[in-house]
């Protein structure tokens, strides 16, 4: 955020010029005023918060942490604390009350009406990470006996509350959900039509306890900009909404990301993590690796006699393991990244091996060369050399092998592939590579 | 796709049941058609989409690739051709007749109305990945001196071509966006009301020529479900919808993961690429890598003494210069992602070194504690076990350094950190490592 605007904000603020920060906010998005906000002391975010109007003010809590949020609600008067509440989306709401302590929430839940609550208490006991806990109330449903007049004269009553009205979610009698039509449809209706001849029946859905990685794939699959939630007997509880999903999205591929690197994921922005998370989230990966790689140390010495004969042979160790695991580092990365997003599926399994495979031979030949060019200009003898070029060869090869097995395996024994990292390769290929280059060595210059 | 299904409505093409492929295929979304239209032979492609109402017919085209689109439109009577183009979005018509060869695409142009020709032409002239190429003309605007009613008239009438229908984007008397204003505040709005009366004025647009990637920010950012896109006059050029900015955020992801696994990105999904392709996006780096990792071979051979009389450090290479390599892939991915969204930024360079190098240090202490029990258990004598420690203390920390400097630096100057890859990283550091074990084994063991 500009320095100059938030020194501008404190300024009209302490000349407490109502109209003037009025006038000034109107140049900016919520989310932009939320940026201004943080930077402000909290008797100044307090009264920005409470000239501005209820349903700008719920808008720029949005997007604040939920222990800012809470502390604004609970400092601000408490006609404001209500009004701003019920302005809130529920799903914001729910992320709020269980973020802060359960005596902090039991007061904030005060606030809202009766039914209300209810609602969100209903939402607030699903797992986290599921569509229940990401849902909102905040829809419109309408009933299947209403004509398209009646809808419109409901979205006219209670569309101002609603969070997506594009969609208006027809249910039955017992509330279960028996089809979705378009605000458009309905305005393009003729006057007096039924919504059961304007709606599409069986819409898609999602259950309450689906995972919302899962939800976020439906969403993107179908081109959807919400999609509703429904619990085990089809009673509509909510509905997801496309910008929640897209964090999902961020979430989940920055997850990934840390996964492939080779640590465990971070469950917090990168800077709410303290030095200690960071080394947690770290170190166990990092002593799984080292333990597997001490394996490297117990083949060397095994070859101990073979390398003290030929010192030059150990020249090359780092350059062929090195080689190995970034190869086994290409692959992997990529085929994570294709089982992730569906783009290869467990059956493709003999396809990708053999694409993944031919890759490695025309890269390991590649290598090979460029192998035997390098001992010529360290000046090793040509015997190591080929030993060294057949080893590149290899390693490559076996490297894409196990890079495109491996993680087909663990998608299909349902375990997360990314835990094969690019790490996590290259210790395998590093031993493994090892064993090849002495092998070689022994057989091409018997020793 | 269940192969039950696609042999059911194969039976029933073969019946030539118009009633009863039109049941079957309604109880499916437009996207699992597309599914399973693909696994059909062309002829009876042809016969199912023209049996179709011509807006799910267009609807199902989209989710197929441009080659198969063209292949239908070219095939099928050109009374459909026609009436299929002029139903389906123009950005995927514009990604269609860049895709095929100039003449064809020439010839299914006149099948279009030629102020939407004209609109297409303009643009296919924008750049790939740029807002303008990606937009949609099939947006509603409406001029800021209508009332609501004439807004809803106007609806009604163009509402049925439109993709996004939840925002009217309000334009002046050149075409120029002033204003945006939702379908929801119309239709609460007194009949009457003028439109300047509710809009939101100086809305959020991105400009033609804005990297698609910026854009898919910017809807995330301020929650939007589809951004306005305006000429260099601010012009009203169309819209971009979120479900393609949510395409363009996974592909950007994709690219970045390929990217740190040390390859350079497809162009095209995992199984569209040949063999020669991944050849020749993975050898560029792996040749790079390999010259860098290289200078490992003149380390040790500038050590050859060192090692001759000490053998037992050679195990120790590949377990020393792979945990280096590991805690820098680890902070590396993070740091890259976390720039990638936006959480951390160059202004933050020193916070993030600060926060990495602890965490180094925590995570040297614990490897150089592993280290030393490891060297005990392979017999090796106490002061070798203490270079290891210590070496694998100074490593982690060193690793650590670069992994939290190189992103930055790269971002400030403003090129992709993501070049900064896991591969590359543990190579830089092989080198450096090593160099830092043999010092500290000359130090030591005074050799």
């Amino acid at each position: 955020m500009d320095q100059n605007k938030i020194n501008e904000i404190k300024t009209l603020l302490l000349e407490n010029n109502q109209e003037s920060i009025k006038e000034f906010v109107s140049h900016f998005q919520p989310f932009d005023i939320a940026e201004m906000l943080v930077e402000l002391d909290h008797e100044e975010q307090l009264v920005l918060i409470s000239i501005l109007p209820i349903e700008l003010g719920a808008e720029i809590l949005e997007y604040l942490e939920p222990e800012l949020q809470y502390k604004v609600l609970h400092r601000i008067k408490d006609n404001f604390t209500s009004l701003l509440l019920n302005e809130m989306s529920s799903d914001t709401i729910v992320n709020l009350l269980l973020s802060i302590h359960p005596h902090q929430a039991k007061k904030l839940m005060e606030f809202l009406p009766e039914d209300y609550r209810k609602k969100i208490d209903t939402l607030m006991k699903y797992e986290p990470d599921t569509a229940g806990r990401l849902a909102t109330v905040d829809y419109i449903a309408a009933r299947i006996n209403w004509t398209v007049d009646q809808t419109l004269q409901h979205i006219r009553k209670v569309g101002q509350e609603a969070e997506i009205v594009s969609y208006i979610y027809v249910v039955g009698s017992r509330g279960e959900l028996v089809g979705v039509v378009s605000l458009k449809e309905i305005i393009l209706a003729k006057s007096g039509t039924k919504l059961e001849e304007i709606i599409q029946g069986d819409p898609i859905s999602v259950s309450v306890d689906m995972d919302q990685q899962d939800a976020a794939e439906i969403l993107s699959k179908y081109d959807l900009v919400a999609i509703p939630v429904v619990a085990q007997d089809h009673r509509m509880i909510g509905i997801l909404t496309v910008d929640d999903l897209i964090d999902v999205i961020h979430e989940e591929a920055t997850e990934d990301f840390q996964k492939l690197g080779g640590s465990q994921p971070l469950d917090e922005p990168y800077f709410k993590n303290s030095i200690w998370n960071l080394y947690r989230k770290r170190i166990g990966w990092l002593l799984v690796l080292f333990i597997a790689e001490a394996y490297t140390g117990t083949v060397l010495r095994h070859y101990e006699d073979t390398l003290s004969k030929q010192i030059a042979l150990s020249f090359f160790v780092p350059l062929l393991i090195g080689t190995g695991g970034n190869t086994g580092s290409q692959t992997v990365t990529t085929l994570v990244r294709a089982l992730a997003v569906g783009e290869v599926q467990f059956k493709d399994m003999f396809k990708v091996f053999r694409k993944e495979v031919s890759t490695g031979v025309f890269l390991g030949i590649s290598m090979g060369i460029v192998a035997i060019i390098r001992a010529f200009f360290l000046g090793v003898n040509i015997h190591i050399s080929s030993v060294v070029a057949i080893s590149a060869l290899f390693i490559v090869i076996w490297a894409s092998m196990v890079a495109a097995v491996l993680p087909m395996i663990l998608h299909k024994l349902k375990i997360d592939p990314a835990v094969v990292s690019g790490p996590f390769i290259t210790t395998l290929v590093d031993g493994t590579g090892l064993i090849l280059y002495f092998s070689m060595a022994k057989l091409l210059l018997h020793i």
